[in-house]
């Protein structure tokens, strides 16, 4: 599918549903833009789940961000649980303007919505030739180290880096597999590459099904994940001044007043375009002269030759997908 | 030993190569304080190659921090080679300052030594009321995902949330393990508690000996921390203008020239203490109520309780690094 034909539909849908036509088209970019660039998930796969919740209440489509407080470059911003990625994309822009102005800039965002596609938000930094760093706390998706119940979010972390060639963006949620990445080794009736959750018995497991009955996904990194899930979510909560983890529903489709920090860095305030891509690509020629039995890549590497390859030959779009978003 | 025992001996070792009276004491605090908390490796232990490293003339006990560059809340500083420990603590307590000024600040610091144990940084932004980040590059001593040879640096990243009851403060490497984990997991007899990297076949192992003598160590959740070390190395060589990774000396006790950044949230401008503790507590408690196979702990939950013992019982010291200190 093109991305013409793709946004235009997406953005039909939104303004069906009450979006004002400049936010529609706005929204409907940050959906196509995670599709063309293989971030199916969280782009139009992840586009029906989004107006049901705006139908439910959940989100709503009038709500605008506003600022409630802060200080200097460090600020508080309500999203009103409006849409998420409007609203992280507006406090990014936000603390990119800080950092332009401070150096470094800070946003909180309180009451808010699922970001989507987070690495968004790191593109858009890098876009602006600055460094962004970004994560939100999310529903408790994940077993803290130790426990077997749900108590800790998965929480995304961005950190992007400009490179004008080739940002190097590195998205990352806190398991080490989604529970979208568990489903889809499954139906594939592939194991996973490494352990990614403990089965019933308490076993570490590569295997997608019975981590999915048990419930118990691994943090990234064992014990250290689970600590940084956990201090991600508590600074996210005492910044924003909004909810951590414990008191967000924990049904996906519930799923909302979330806490995000936007933080970026004007590195171009002392670093020359040209040196910034010199001292980057120094660290990547580095890491990928090692000797390799397989290819050593940089966060984000993929992206711009996915985006070029779905712009040429069409966006891939699960039919089942696209029947459910022109039915919406 | 007694903290106080302890303390006069590293102190009267630093004075004798040559460091300023009051830089000893505040040196010699730093040691002792890890090994008062239960961090050994980075403590006294670690305290003879410290000295080694003085007398070899990698570390000038005599240089002193100094502000270079940057503008608002986003300086420059030049390590100029001092002790490791205290150009990290200046840096952080400048950060702090610039937080209290403009809501965030950050200090990013080239041309330094070894932090020791960076969780001290942390301490030091949680007991002055503060968020705290900082993180360091290091040495090539970890292989990035995919290859064979270590070309990152396991880049240790601290995070810390202000608790007056008992801090919140994760002092994490992105290696699984550290070397010297390895070590003590080997002498022991005793395998990892989870695969710790490959064996020379290219298999997950947790042998630690395996993984010694292959050097292929584990980045913490395997693509996911190789990404985030490399997004740490070029932030740090980035903001502060020195040197990545890359460029570090590749033998320990010549590693030299390291970028690191420290970042600190004024959270009490628009949050009480009180109001932080609730909110802080409401994590862990939700957390740790959590159906548990083994207790769930909060990063840095022991480090009180070790604490206490330690300077109620004496600090544990190994009698071959005490001899050690001694000859120094």
């Amino acid at each position: 599918m093109s991305y013409g034909e793709l946004h235009a539909v997406l953005q039909g849908v939104l303004t069906k549903v009450g979006m004002a036509p400049d936010r529609a088209t706005h929204c409907a970019s940050l959906f196509a833009d995670a599709s063309r660039d293989g971030v199916y998930s969280h782009g139009v796969d992840r586009f029906p789940r989004f107006v049901r919740m705006i139908r439910a209440g959940i989100v709503d489509v009038h709500a605008r961000p506003e600022r409630v407080g802060g200080a200097g470059t460090l600020e508080r911003w309500d999203g009103r649980r409006g849409p998420g990625n409007l609203n992280a994309y507006e406090c990014m822009d936000r603390a990119l303007a800080l950092s332009r102005e401070h150096g470094v800039g800070c946003v909180a965002l309180a009451n808010t919505n699922h970001w989507m596609r987070g690495g968004s938000y790191g593109w858009q930094a890098a876009e602006a030739g600055a460094i962004g760093i970004c994560w939100t706390n999310t529903l408790p998706n994940l077993p803290p180290w130790g426990a077997k119940e749900p108590r800790i979010g998965n929480n995304p972390l961005v950190v992007a880096v400009p490179r004008p060639p080739g940002h190097v963006v590195l998205d990352m949620a806190l398991s080490q597999f989604s529970v979208g990445a568990l489903a889809r080794y499954r139906m594939r009736g592939e194991l996973l590459p490494v352990d990614g959750g403990f089965d019933s018995e308490g076993r570490l497991t590569r295997d997608p099904a019975a981590i999915e009955t048990s419930g118990r996904l691994l943090p990234v990194g064992f014990w250290k994940g689970s600590g940084l899930s956990l201090v991600l979510d508590m600074m996210a909560a005492l910044l924003s001044g909004g909810h951590a983890t414990a008191q967000v529903p924990s049904l996906p489709e519930e799923e909302t007043g979330l806490s995000q920090v936007f933080v970026a860095f004007d590195v171009s305030s002392h670093c020359e375009p040209n040196e910034v891509v010199k001292v980057v690509d120094r660290i990547i020629e580095y890491t990928q002269t090692s000797a390799s039995p397989n290819e050593v890549r940089y966060p984000g590497q993929r992206t711009l030759q996915i985006r070029r390859q779905n712009l040429e030959e069409g966006i891939p779009v699960e039919p089942s997908v696209w029947d459910e978003v022109q039915r919406l």
